[in-house]
């Protein structure tokens, strides 16, 4: 079985790729590292900038994960930033900032870098949807108030099985799968 | 007359903190380099992180200064992304956050870092106040929405001497000032 080491202290995540990559015949481990991640817009900037300060520190196949909630009313906000404004003023801070608001679009993003001492790959998964007008569901972070496109439900109230088939994280972590399972020896693995 | 450079894009920072400067006879040039802000809660470590990446790069005297608005009432947010936040949300964001909201308490935080081949300085300034209920004066950030302790008006309200002599930047320039004309000829000016 090949192995790869995600790069994160959040196992909420973990949890969620492991369940598709398992698929793919991919074991996922995980590692949390001490490391500064960089302020930009852009998050596959984040995620390219980290991947590459943890190779440095561990040298071995290594994957990170960045993600954001894109809110076209709120001109983007909070995006790169949405696991801090998630911390500080929740879901009830969003929901408040659009009250009222008829524009509810928005777009969960997330940026997979790969990173060995042959290749640096980037995998993006979108999803667009829109603002629940009230918390719907658990989950963590923003899911009980985004509803993907094609569902009633937020993704908190879903399954994992059923918000990895939808979610921005489940496409980006699908299209690294294939990429991956693929790879041969090529690598260092 | 001593020279400083300030590593910013940020012209209203510049004017600001000059005027400060000039008085004890430091003259502040400015350069906007293209480098990454780490993400941290901690401005200290944001400024600190900065100032080293800087000066690896142009190895003479400089200062870089970040600051933010932390509020009590929404968990310190929005803290160390105060830029990015005023860019998206704005004052009219933070205000629809803290409608109804009667804790209004926040603190304006500035830490400038000096740096040059022997010094590694850091120099602190806040200033408690609280958020106003309306967008009053023009100034730049969140200046129309912060009231100081002791004032009736907003940052906005006040003319740069008058803001200089409350605010988090003019406290934290005024603390280097001080530092930096009595450092004599010991560093590489």
């Amino acid at each position: 079985m090949k192995k790869v080491t995600l790069i994160t202290g959040n196992t909420n995540k973990f949890k969620e790729m492991s369940l598709i990559l398992i698929e793919y015949g991919i074991e996922l481990e995980m590692l949390d590292l001490d490391l500064f991640e960089i302020q930009s817009e852009k998050i596959e900037e984040i995620a390219l900038n980290y991947a590459r300060n943890a190779y440095k520190e561990i040298r071995k196949p290594l994957i990170v994960e960045d993600s954001g909630l894109f809110i076209k009313a709120l001109n983007g906000f909070p995006g790169p930033y949405s696991s801090y404004v998630n911390k500080t003023i929740g879901n009830e801070g969003i929901l408040r900032l659009m009250y009222d608001e008829k524009e509810r679009t928005a777009t969960f993003k997330a940026v997979i870098v790969y990173k060995d001492d042959k290749f640096e790959e980037t995998f993006v998964g979108e999803i667009k949807g829109e603002i629940s007008r009230e918390i719907r569901g658990n989950g963590w972070g923003f899911d009980p108030i985004f509803i993907p496109n094609n569902s009633k439900k937020t993704f908190g109230e879903m399954q994992s099985e059923e918000k990895n088939k939808y979610s921005h994280r489940g496409i980006a972590t699908l299209k690294f799968a294939q990429w991956y399972s693929k790879l041969g020896n090529q690598s260092s693995l």
